[in-house]
Protein backbone atom coordinates (compact mmCIF):
# COMPACT_ATOMS: atom_id res chain seq x y z
CA UNK A 1 0.00 0.00 0.00
CA UNK A 2 1.75 3.22 -0.81
CA UNK A 3 1.72 6.61 1.59
CA UNK A 4 -1.20 8.83 0.97
CA UNK A 5 -0.12 12.17 -0.70
CA UNK A 6 -1.23 14.05 2.08
CA UNK A 7 1.70 12.88 4.17
CA UNK A 8 3.98 13.30 1.78
CA UNK A 9 2.69 17.22 1.17
CA UNK A 10 2.23 17.84 4.92
CA UNK A 11 6.61 16.80 5.16
CA UNK A 12 7.50 18.78 2.70
CA UNK A 13 5.38 21.69 2.85
CA UNK A 14 6.90 21.81 6.36
CA UNK A 15 10.20 21.41 5.67
CA UNK A 16 9.43 23.95 3.15
CA UNK A 17 7.87 26.31 5.96
CA UNK A 18 10.98 25.79 8.81
CA UNK A 19 14.04 24.31 6.87
CA UNK A 20 13.51 26.38 3.41
CA UNK A 21 13.84 23.53 1.26
CA UNK A 22 11.96 23.70 -1.57
CA UNK A 23 12.61 21.03 -3.70
CA UNK A 24 10.53 18.36 -2.66
CA UNK A 25 7.57 20.31 -2.31
CA UNK A 26 7.99 22.08 -5.75
CA UNK A 27 7.72 18.31 -7.24
CA UNK A 28 4.48 17.81 -5.43
CA UNK A 29 2.46 20.59 -6.54
CA UNK A 30 0.53 20.49 -9.69
CA UNK A 31 1.27 23.19 -12.23
CA UNK A 32 -2.12 24.76 -11.59
CA UNK A 33 -2.45 24.42 -8.00
CA UNK A 34 -5.12 26.43 -6.20
CA UNK A 35 -4.14 27.58 -2.94
CA UNK A 36 -6.35 29.32 -0.61
CA UNK A 37 -5.90 30.62 3.34
CA UNK A 38 -8.67 32.58 3.95
CA UNK A 39 -8.16 35.43 6.62
CA UNK A 40 -7.10 39.29 7.09
CA UNK A 41 -4.49 39.73 4.43
CA UNK A 42 -3.98 43.53 5.47
CA UNK A 43 -2.50 41.97 8.48
CA UNK A 44 -0.91 38.50 7.09
CA UNK A 45 -0.56 39.80 2.96
CA UNK A 46 0.77 35.89 3.03
CA UNK A 47 -2.86 34.58 2.86
CA UNK A 48 -5.17 34.77 0.83
CA UNK A 49 -5.87 32.65 -2.48
CA UNK A 50 -2.78 32.23 -5.24
CA UNK A 51 -3.06 30.22 -8.59
CA UNK A 52 -0.56 27.72 -9.92
CA UNK A 53 3.30 26.31 -8.46
CA UNK A 54 5.38 29.46 -8.92
CA UNK A 55 2.84 32.22 -6.78
CA UNK A 56 2.21 29.17 -4.34
CA UNK A 57 5.96 28.45 -3.89
CA UNK A 58 6.55 32.27 -3.84
CA UNK A 59 3.68 32.69 -1.03
CA UNK A 60 5.17 29.56 1.12
CA UNK A 61 8.50 31.66 0.95
CA UNK A 62 6.71 34.59 2.66
CA UNK A 63 5.23 32.30 5.20
CA UNK A 64 8.56 30.93 5.89
CA UNK A 65 9.48 34.84 6.21
CA UNK A 66 7.21 35.08 8.76
CA UNK A 67 6.72 32.49 11.07
CA UNK A 68 8.24 29.03 12.53
CA UNK A 69 6.39 25.85 12.97
CA UNK A 70 6.82 24.27 16.12
CA UNK A 71 4.56 21.43 16.56
CA UNK A 72 1.11 20.40 14.93
CA UNK A 73 -1.55 17.72 16.37
CA UNK A 74 -4.13 16.27 14.11
CA UNK A 75 -7.26 16.33 15.91
CA UNK A 76 -9.26 14.85 13.40
CA UNK A 77 -8.53 13.51 9.71
CA UNK A 78 -10.50 12.16 6.88
CA UNK A 79 -8.69 10.20 4.01
CA UNK A 80 -10.25 9.82 0.34
CA UNK A 81 -8.24 7.98 -2.59
CA UNK A 82 -7.23 11.85 -3.57
CA UNK A 83 -8.10 13.88 -1.17
CA UNK A 84 -7.64 15.10 2.19
CA UNK A 85 -9.42 16.56 5.18
CA UNK A 86 -8.04 17.54 8.60
CA UNK A 87 -8.27 19.66 11.31
CA UNK A 88 -5.33 20.63 13.68
CA UNK A 89 -3.57 22.96 15.94
CA UNK A 90 -0.70 24.55 15.29
CA UNK A 91 2.20 25.95 17.56
CA UNK A 92 4.25 28.35 15.98
CA UNK A 93 6.17 31.71 16.05
CA UNK A 94 5.48 35.23 14.11
CA UNK A 95 9.08 35.95 13.61
CA UNK A 96 8.56 39.34 13.29
CA UNK A 97 7.74 39.68 17.01
CA UNK A 98 8.96 36.81 18.62
CA UNK A 99 5.67 36.09 19.27
CA UNK A 100 4.68 32.27 20.04
CA UNK A 101 0.72 31.91 18.70
CA UNK A 102 -1.17 28.12 19.33
CA UNK A 103 -4.15 28.27 16.20
CA UNK A 104 -6.76 25.75 15.10
CA UNK A 105 -6.65 25.00 11.16
CA UNK A 106 -8.81 23.25 9.11
CA UNK A 107 -7.59 22.56 5.50
CA UNK A 108 -9.43 20.36 2.23
CA UNK A 109 -6.67 19.53 -0.01
CA UNK A 110 -7.15 17.18 -3.55
CA UNK A 111 -4.65 15.85 -5.34
CA UNK A 112 -3.84 14.63 -8.92
CA UNK A 113 -1.22 11.79 -9.41
CA UNK A 114 0.37 12.36 -6.09
CA UNK A 115 0.34 16.17 -6.60
CA UNK A 116 -1.60 18.82 -4.52
CA UNK A 117 -4.02 19.99 -7.08
CA UNK A 118 -6.21 22.47 -4.87
CA UNK A 119 -5.91 23.33 -0.91
CA UNK A 120 -8.66 25.50 0.82
CA UNK A 121 -7.14 26.59 4.67
CA UNK A 122 -10.18 27.84 6.65
CA UNK A 123 -8.11 29.78 10.26
CA UNK A 124 -10.04 30.93 13.18
CA UNK A 125 -9.25 34.25 12.31
CA UNK A 126 -10.29 36.13 15.26
CA UNK A 127 -8.21 33.95 17.37
CA UNK A 128 -5.43 34.58 15.75
CA UNK A 129 -5.46 38.38 15.47
CA UNK A 130 -5.88 38.55 18.92
CA UNK A 131 -2.19 36.86 19.89
CA UNK A 132 -0.64 38.42 17.08
CA UNK A 133 -1.96 42.02 18.33
CA UNK A 134 -1.15 40.60 21.30
CA UNK A 135 -4.24 42.24 23.07
CA UNK A 136 -7.57 41.66 23.94
CA UNK A 137 -10.17 43.12 21.46
CA UNK A 138 -13.48 44.33 23.25
CA UNK A 139 -16.71 42.90 21.44
CA UNK A 140 -19.91 43.87 22.26
CA UNK A 141 -21.99 40.88 23.35
CA UNK A 142 -24.67 40.10 20.26
CA UNK A 143 -27.07 38.32 21.44
CA UNK A 144 -30.75 37.75 22.78
CA UNK A 145 -29.37 35.21 25.05
CA UNK A 146 -30.27 36.55 28.66
CA UNK B 1 -28.15 2.50 -0.69
CA UNK B 2 -29.12 4.52 2.47
CA UNK B 3 -28.74 8.12 3.05
CA UNK B 4 -26.05 9.25 4.61
CA UNK B 5 -26.44 10.62 8.15
CA UNK B 6 -24.85 14.19 7.50
CA UNK B 7 -27.56 14.67 5.14
CA UNK B 8 -30.69 14.10 7.74
CA UNK B 9 -28.73 15.73 10.59
CA UNK B 10 -27.87 18.78 8.09
CA UNK B 11 -32.25 18.88 7.16
CA UNK B 12 -32.54 18.26 11.24
CA UNK B 13 -30.24 21.02 12.24
CA UNK B 14 -31.48 23.69 9.95
CA UNK B 15 -35.10 23.10 10.97
CA UNK B 16 -34.25 23.47 14.04
CA UNK B 17 -32.98 26.98 13.60
CA UNK B 18 -35.05 28.52 11.67
CA UNK B 19 -38.49 26.85 12.24
CA UNK B 20 -37.63 25.72 15.80
CA UNK B 21 -38.82 22.12 15.18
CA UNK B 22 -36.30 20.25 17.62
CA UNK B 23 -37.77 16.53 17.07
CA UNK B 24 -36.05 15.34 14.15
CA UNK B 25 -32.71 16.81 15.46
CA UNK B 26 -33.20 15.31 19.22
CA UNK B 27 -33.71 12.05 17.39
CA UNK B 28 -30.33 12.41 15.37
CA UNK B 29 -28.24 13.08 18.37
CA UNK B 30 -26.75 10.68 20.11
CA UNK B 31 -27.13 11.23 24.68
CA UNK B 32 -23.01 11.87 25.03
CA UNK B 33 -22.59 14.28 21.96
CA UNK B 34 -19.57 16.28 22.19
CA UNK B 35 -20.31 19.84 19.91
CA UNK B 36 -17.52 22.52 19.65
CA UNK B 37 -18.08 25.57 17.51
CA UNK B 38 -14.88 27.68 17.98
CA UNK B 39 -15.05 31.32 18.09
CA UNK B 40 -15.42 34.33 20.53
CA UNK B 41 -17.95 33.62 23.32
CA UNK B 42 -18.18 37.17 24.68
CA UNK B 43 -19.38 38.09 21.46
CA UNK B 44 -21.49 35.47 20.46
CA UNK B 45 -22.69 32.88 24.17
CA UNK B 46 -24.06 30.41 21.76
CA UNK B 47 -20.43 29.39 20.27
CA UNK B 48 -18.16 27.29 22.71
CA UNK B 49 -18.24 23.69 23.31
CA UNK B 50 -21.40 22.06 24.47
CA UNK B 51 -21.57 18.31 26.13
CA UNK B 52 -24.98 15.92 25.82
CA UNK B 53 -28.16 15.91 24.31
CA UNK B 54 -29.85 18.69 26.02
CA UNK B 55 -27.14 21.28 26.57
CA UNK B 56 -26.63 20.65 22.86
CA UNK B 57 -30.57 20.91 22.13
CA UNK B 58 -30.56 24.17 24.54
CA UNK B 59 -27.73 25.79 22.35
CA UNK B 60 -29.30 25.02 18.93
CA UNK B 61 -32.85 26.95 21.28
CA UNK B 62 -29.79 29.91 21.50
CA UNK B 63 -28.68 30.18 18.01
CA UNK B 64 -32.70 29.88 16.53
CA UNK B 65 -32.51 33.28 18.75
CA UNK B 66 -30.19 34.85 16.80
CA UNK B 67 -29.56 34.01 13.61
CA UNK B 68 -31.84 32.70 10.63
CA UNK B 69 -30.13 31.02 8.27
CA UNK B 70 -30.57 32.07 4.16
CA UNK B 71 -28.52 29.50 2.38
CA UNK B 72 -25.42 27.42 2.53
CA UNK B 73 -23.47 26.36 -0.45
CA UNK B 74 -21.08 23.46 0.26
CA UNK B 75 -17.91 23.90 -1.28
CA UNK B 76 -16.11 20.94 -0.19
CA UNK B 77 -17.07 17.34 1.26
CA UNK B 78 -15.60 14.56 2.24
CA UNK B 79 -18.03 11.49 3.21
CA UNK B 80 -16.79 8.47 5.54
CA UNK B 81 -18.54 5.14 6.88
CA UNK B 82 -19.78 6.98 10.17
CA UNK B 83 -17.92 10.45 9.26
CA UNK B 84 -18.26 13.98 7.24
CA UNK B 85 -16.18 17.22 6.59
CA UNK B 86 -17.53 20.01 4.48
CA UNK B 87 -16.42 23.72 3.70
CA UNK B 88 -19.37 25.24 3.56
CA UNK B 89 -20.70 29.44 2.78
CA UNK B 90 -23.35 30.49 4.84
CA UNK B 91 -25.67 33.24 4.22
CA UNK B 92 -27.70 34.40 7.34
CA UNK B 93 -29.05 37.21 9.34
CA UNK B 94 -28.25 38.18 12.83
CA UNK B 95 -31.76 38.54 14.23
CA UNK B 96 -30.80 41.30 16.95
CA UNK B 97 -29.26 43.94 14.33
CA UNK B 98 -30.84 42.34 11.15
CA UNK B 99 -27.53 42.37 9.71
CA UNK B 100 -26.28 40.21 7.00
CA UNK B 101 -23.73 37.97 7.20
CA UNK B 102 -21.86 35.66 4.89
CA UNK B 103 -19.74 33.28 6.24
CA UNK B 104 -17.18 30.50 5.77
CA UNK B 105 -17.47 27.28 7.86
CA UNK B 106 -15.81 24.12 8.39
CA UNK B 107 -17.31 21.38 10.71
CA UNK B 108 -15.85 17.55 11.25
CA UNK B 109 -18.67 15.45 12.34
CA UNK B 110 -18.87 11.90 13.53
CA UNK B 111 -22.24 9.40 13.69
CA UNK B 112 -22.41 6.39 15.81
CA UNK B 113 -25.84 4.33 14.73
CA UNK B 114 -27.18 7.26 12.89
CA UNK B 115 -26.61 9.75 15.33
CA UNK B 116 -24.54 12.59 15.81
CA UNK B 117 -21.48 11.59 18.18
CA UNK B 118 -19.20 14.55 17.63
CA UNK B 119 -19.43 17.74 15.50
CA UNK B 120 -16.51 20.40 15.59
CA UNK B 121 -17.18 23.79 13.50
CA UNK B 122 -14.67 26.26 12.60
CA UNK B 123 -15.80 29.47 11.44
CA UNK B 124 -13.46 32.15 9.74
CA UNK B 125 -14.01 33.99 12.89
CA UNK B 126 -12.23 37.60 12.37
CA UNK B 127 -14.33 37.87 9.46
CA UNK B 128 -17.82 36.59 11.26
CA UNK B 129 -16.53 39.99 14.05
CA UNK B 130 -16.34 42.64 11.63
CA UNK B 131 -19.48 41.78 9.73
CA UNK B 132 -21.19 41.58 12.91
CA UNK B 133 -20.13 45.01 14.23
CA UNK B 134 -20.60 46.66 10.79
CA UNK B 135 -17.06 47.77 10.59
CA UNK B 136 -13.76 47.35 9.52
CA UNK B 137 -11.00 46.66 12.62
CA UNK B 138 -8.17 48.25 11.86
CA UNK B 139 -5.25 46.12 11.73
CA UNK B 140 -1.40 46.81 11.62
CA UNK B 141 0.42 45.19 9.12
CA UNK B 142 2.87 42.11 10.54
CA UNK B 143 4.52 40.39 8.23
CA UNK B 144 8.46 41.09 6.50
CA UNK B 145 7.52 41.25 3.05
CA UNK B 146 8.42 44.42 1.32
Amino acid sequence: MTEHSLWRFSRALHRAINERQHEDLAALLDDDVEWAIYGPIDMFPFLGARHGKSAVLEVIRQIADNIRVHRFDRETIMLGVDSAASMLRYSLTLLDSNKPISLRVAHFAQFKAGKLASIRVLVDTFDLVEQALGRHIHLPRISTVA
